[in-house]
């Protein structure tokens, strides 16, 4: 049963993050004390320190031995069953991309289960639910994370070997391109690419260019268009290449030690019933504490650099609620059903789907540049939403 | 009595600090992954957002009415005792400035009693110390930390006035300076000045035509030429529009706020005997739980942006060491003479003003670009060497 108390716990952790948000987007909309660059250095501390060392305090804890395998199979399985079915439309569809295979991961299947689903759910079904719930985040943060920043450093791999090889034979592409009649689209696709690597500035302005050609010609054909340019333009066997490059990135990235770090420290600790030493565990969490505060304090920076509050538009921002609270529980549901989990654990694992957007997916899209925008909107309004969603569901499944 | 267990408490405050430095000296230094611009907006957060909302913490759980007066009043009078020894220095010597003002009373009477303090004094002296620690903590930051942003201020503001009077009146004031045969040193003050404002690039070539300028005609003569210029260009009667231009920074600045909240709380709360709700006590701790981190980081990446590794030299780095460590402990043992405290107690304050620097100071001086590279080599090797030389105290005073 929830009681009033419970609801208002749950509201302590939830209203200081939107106190935070305030303050950040205050501090750069109205009192100017941020330039982006600064917003972007102050991001890019949570994403390469605060949350690598926030995950690895989570995995070191974990005790492999106690894992609830069923539950757990199932919330690993409905996420491959989204990453196949994604991979599978950005083959095939012309409107699929890798960005946005990303992006709707992110949505349909990471939820807020450290910050919102350890209270919501103990008061739903009991204190038990504690350890459930700390087992999704700890895979969470050890697998889904770390496959996410290899999405991203994949794309960004192969986008700046593509880059290499279009720049190269741009001539030769345009003129072949002619032929099929698509110029104008693989024009436009060539000149926005060739702004793609570094700066801000030219992720906006390659927005707006793809905007315009998409108005033009509409979004099916620039889609074709752009797989033909890279299909003319990138040679087969470069696969290899780029997964060395993704490779030498994520042994340059603290969350990918952060990992297999906590992994190891978790497994030699049962074996051997060690305790972290108090130095260490001080060094851990003199920065790990910082990963929420600071999260929602870039999240604010974020928003207030944007020119409209909702940042990626009304139509967006519905889509991504959309997938967040009724796609993503619904596949979870189908999951749990595949693996055989009924009664109140499939209960758990459909609310567990339907909390709100998790904060780091967004801290790493703004790292990466890869959506900010449709992150930072479902993880804002997607909080404030959740409570009567959460309920809706529970009410709904206790019927 | 100092035990093994209680050196093992203080070192498991201490290595975390140097392990969150030496992270983000590698950050800055090894890794590139932060420019100089996004170090001054992660200094930025602290001073303006985890700082004040430290402070506000801390001083909101005061109960006046239990205050150590005598103690207190000593700290007090240490403070005030070395302000005035300063101003007169700073009025009377043409080595003296305003900036330096700030600095020495900044080293010389700003421990680290919150981290260093309360762990030592109580391992040394037993469990009582803590409240007298936390009173000393919070006169800290209710009072001196406001004075110092109000003294910054101050400066930054007749630094801005005397810069606009200057530039109108230059030509006038380099005949004035001919005749007096100071004509050289004139040049380069003025021509330094008058890049004062903003920018810190600007500040370092300042500093190096100050040095020249120093090297070809004496550190006093450049003093005095500097003196004679602020002389012959500020009209009397600025101060007061001086002043109103401060209380209208004071009036932007969160410190402000929190230590005059702060102060406001503390007194409703035991008069009325209220507590705070859960959602104020959480929207404050999610961004104070930052500060001590977040401000190491700075300080880290201050250092890796600085040429040399101890920033502002061995011979200044000995000096600042020498004030902290023997002149303010020195300084405090009068005060408390004056005021009458004897014993224990005696010993408390002495052992407390021998404490490292404290961090905050140097994140002020970093956002305000007063002598950072004095403060961060002090803070960092104080931190060092306070060990010993908290324990040689501590033996000698035994003795």
């Amino acid at each position: 049963m929830i009681t009033l108390g419970d609801l208002y716990n749950v509201l302590s952790a939830l209203v200081p993050l939107y106190f935070v948000i305030f303050l950040a987007y205050a501090a750069v909309r109205w009192w100017k004390l941020f330039t982006a660059e600064q917003c972007a250095g102050i991001n890019r501390f949570v994403a390469m320190f605060a949350v690598p060392l926030l995950n690895f305090e989570f995995i070191s804890r974990i005790d492999l031995s106690k894992m609830d395998l069923p539950f757990i199979s199932a919330d690993t399985l409905s996420k491959i069953l989204v990453l196949v079915a994604l991979f599978a439309w950005a083959r095939m569809s012309p409107k699929g991309s890798l960005e946005w295979c990303i992006t709707l991961f992110s949505l349909c299947t990471l939820p807020n289960t450290l910050l919102m689903g350890i209270p919501l759910l103990k008061a739903m079904y009991g204190d038990e639910q504690e350890s459930l719930m700390t087992q999704v985040v700890v895979l969470q943060g050890m697998i889904w994370y770390t496959m996410l920043i290899f999405l991203y450093e994949y794309r960004a791999a192969s986008n700046a070997i593509a880059q290499r090889f279009r720049e190269s034979s741009v001539k030769s592409v345009c003129s072949e391109a002619r032929n099929v009649g698509k110029e104008e689209a693989a024009h436009v696709v060539i000149a926005c690419n060739s702004e793609d690597l570094g700066a801000q500035m030219g992720a906006c302005s390659r927005d707006e260019d793809n905007k315009k050609a998409e108005k033009k010609l509409g979004y099916g054909e620039v889609g074709a268009a752009k797989k033909y340019v890279e299909k003319s333009t990138m040679p087969s066997g470069t696969i290899g290449f780029i997964l060395r490059m993704v490779w030498y990135k994520l042994m340059k990235n603290p969350n990918f030690y952060a990992s297999v770090g906590g992994l190891c420290w978790a497994l030699a600790s049962s074996r051997w019933n060690i305790k972290k030493p108090m130095i260490m565990e001080n060094s851990v969490t003199i920065l790990s504490n910082c990963a929420l505060g600071v999260a929602m304090f870039s999240l604010g920076n974020f928003m207030a650099l944007q020119p409209k509050f909702i940042a990626c538009g009304n139509k967006m921002a519905a889509y991504g609620m959309f997938i967040r609270f009724i796609v993503g529980p619904a596949i979870m549901a189908l999951a749990s059903l595949v693996v055989g989990i009924g009664g109140k654990e499939l209960k758990v694992s459909i609310i567990q789907a339907a909390l709100p957007q998790a904060v780091v997916p967004f801290v790493f899209a703004r790292e990466y540049d890869v959506h900010p925008e449709e992150l930072s909107t479902v993880v804002m309004f997607g909080m404030i939403v959740s409570l009567p969603v959460t309920i809706l569901y529970y009410v709904f499944l206790e019927l």
